[in-house]
């Protein structure tokens, strides 16, 4: 399976670091996906520095299986730009996985993807989508249907095992072979 | 007439150091309230680097006449705090003016301030704003009741003018040798 990571200058370091290490320790494929193909980006905290794979511009929702949306500074970015905001839309229309963790969620938002969903987010946030309508939670992970949310780097363990745990339930209902119960 | 300015790290530079300089040059007192009394606290772009005058534990809205709120990353750190929030609820309580920029106005939203308000702010905060039932507008300086809002470091000429302006007139109305028109 492939994921779509989404990704700016200014991400917290260890949420993209700690799932992506995970995500591809378990057999996953990570695509990261920035404003250019090639560019590098710096996380907030000046420890993590990664290049982007492909250009928002060639990425389309049919070639993955699911998104990933580290939190720190790089969700306010990338909401400010249409092609990211569609392409979070496009993932949810598919009703395709998207996990995010702390201002992650920020995304969703701008996209109109939160009212009546079940969700949590960095705990400003939290006051955003409720406004906006979400039914926020406040705990480490919460799963509603394809969203899967978390709150802080503290969360990142119980959000890495529950993302890897969503993206094997869904790989069993894609297999062709599976035995019928 | 004195104004508070409340401020954390990662501040935009020139949205705290031009309305700052503009509003001592008319001779309005500005001071400075952070966490803790003579904190340093650097602007996110590591341009601007100024000590705090007073802690928010000794920050009372009797004390002053208008809120201060510079943009960038500040603001959603000082959101996570009840204590700046409550301040922010009580200017607006006494229907003093609070005049803020870029990321100020999400003070405004967790403090639950902006429903049907007339308002303005950074691109990506004007969604939340609206979702949360503000009347958003998108133009260099916004004027509502005690409400003043600009959006980003390009509309700071008009901002700290519009904000010289307002408090002048504030100082008209209290003062009670005005004479009668």
């Amino acid at each position: 399976m492939k994921i779509a990571c989404i990704l700016a200058d200014g991400f917290e370091d260890s949420e993209f670091r700690v799932p992506y290490d995970r995500l591809k320790a378990a057999g996953f494929e990570v695509v990261i996906i920035a404003e250019k193909e090639g560019q590098e980006l710096v996380g907030k905290q000046g420890k993590e520095r990664v290049r982007s794979d492909r250009s928002i511009d060639t990425a389309i929702v049919e070639d993955y299986d699911a998104l990933f949306i580290p939190g720190g500074y790089a969700p306010d970015k990338l909401r400010e730009d249409p092609r990211f905001v569609g392409l979070v839309a496009g993932f949810d229309d598919a009703q395709k996985l998207i996990a995010t963790i702390c201002h992650g969620p920020q995304l969703l938002l701008t996209a109109d993807r939160v009212r009546n969903r079940t969700m949590t987010a960095w705990s400003t946030v939290q006051v955003d989508l409720r406004r906006a309508g979400a039914n926020v939670v406040d705990r480490e992970v919460v799963v509603d249907d394809n969203l899967l949310t978390s709150r802080k780097p503290d969360d990142l363990d119980a959000f890495s095992s529950e993302f890897i745990r969503q993206l094997e339930a869904r790989a069993g209902e894609q297999r062709p072979s599976q035995p019928a119960t």
